[in-house]
């Protein structure tokens, strides 16, 4: 098995799979591919169906989009409980990865993937002023109050235990560390900061950091 | 349970889970809401999280977006097998699923839901000419072909059996038929155009068409 991914300083959309991979227990291989040449272009148009990353190379199938991986691997792996266990936890849960997968696009344009590493953390920007970034913002800081007022207690996820809705909020938390997005400005109440720093502390998280700023990373 | 949706006529999201749930045999009821004043706008915040429709109301949860929506129903309605029943084409079904679910931007902005009425069939515009247009509809093209040449035997989905796939492609055939776009003009060999053809002659689609333009639709 193996996960392609793009550029592990950039790439928002690989990370969520490998998370989710990697509380699966699952046995895979990551293999980054870049896009800046017409080479690496081209070789990226020749792995990809959608001409995106990532892909996951499973059994001679080749399938595409993070959270389509991630129900396959919730199916495959159903002892690692990667959708909470209570079902409407669970249909909740969904709901906000769904809206985090499809969504929330001022957030991901205005506080994108330059200047610096924000995956890393090497580096801090400015978030710069705009109507639908806030909204955004608030939008955040609210579902992830609600979430954690519900399900909260005992943990510090958004739907009780670790979830696939944890996976697709970890680069939302880069961003905010990034950016030096002041949360409380947002309707916070140490909720959501809370809930950012216990992203950025996940052990596979700081792997994946760490892997990103190596320039041998494999 | 009640389902949610924004106006018939334009809200494609809304669409897809209310096929979806009519292909489970769910026992909903259908609330059209508006956003065109302030009141309708304080409405619509009032009733949903995350400001966007559909919703599913049921048992006393507010469920939102499509594709969340739709993976409650396949767990809850098993004997409807919205997905399909072998695990690969399942994976593959839930791959183009979740790219229809966040991406096609081009296909979105650039043939919406002005002018006319494009999901009732009852005029017609026409697709600008726009390089990210064209690749969104080439790769429609060839996801369609290749699913169909390796599934389709035998009916006219996706992945066999109608799945949510078809669903979530539904509103891309009301698009195609409004807008006047020529698949054959971006890779399609006539089995594009026959599953958009299969699309529209859906007869929950067509119940949807003509209540879209009922003003007395509830």
């Amino acid at each position: 098995m193996e996960l392609i991914i793009g550029p592990r300083l950039f790439s928002t959309w690989s990370l969520r799979p490998w998370l989710v991979l990697r509380r699966a227990g699952a046995d895979f291989e990551t293999r980054e591919v870049w896009y800046r040449t017409e080479a690496e272009k081209a070789e990226l148009r020749r792995l990809s169906p959608s001409g995106f990353v990532p892909l996951l190379k499973v059994e001679g199938e080749t399938l595409w989009d993070t959270l389509a991986i991630s129900e396959w691997a919730a199916e495959r792996y159903p002892e690692a409980h990667l959708w909470p266990i209570d079902a409407t936890a669970r249909a909740l849960a969904r709901s906000a990865t769904a809206e985090m997968h499809s969504g929330f696009h001022a957030l991901r344009e205005l506080c994108g993937m330059g200047p610096g590493h924000p995956m890393a953390g090497d580096a801090r920007a400015q978030a710069p002023a705009d109507p639908g970034l806030d909204r955004d913002l608030a939008r955040l800081v609210a579902l992830w109050r609600q979430m954690r007022a519900r399900f909260g207690a005992g943990g510090p996820w958004l739907f009780g235990d670790w979830s696939i809705a944890d996976a697709f909020f970890t680069p939302v938390a880069a961003r905010v560390r990034h950016y030096q997005i002041d949360l409380a400005a947002h309707g916070d109440d140490g909720v959501g900061a809370a809930y950012v720093a216990a992203l950025l502390d996940q052990p596979d998280f700081r792997e994946w950091e760490t892997a990103a700023l190596s320039p041998n990373a494999g």
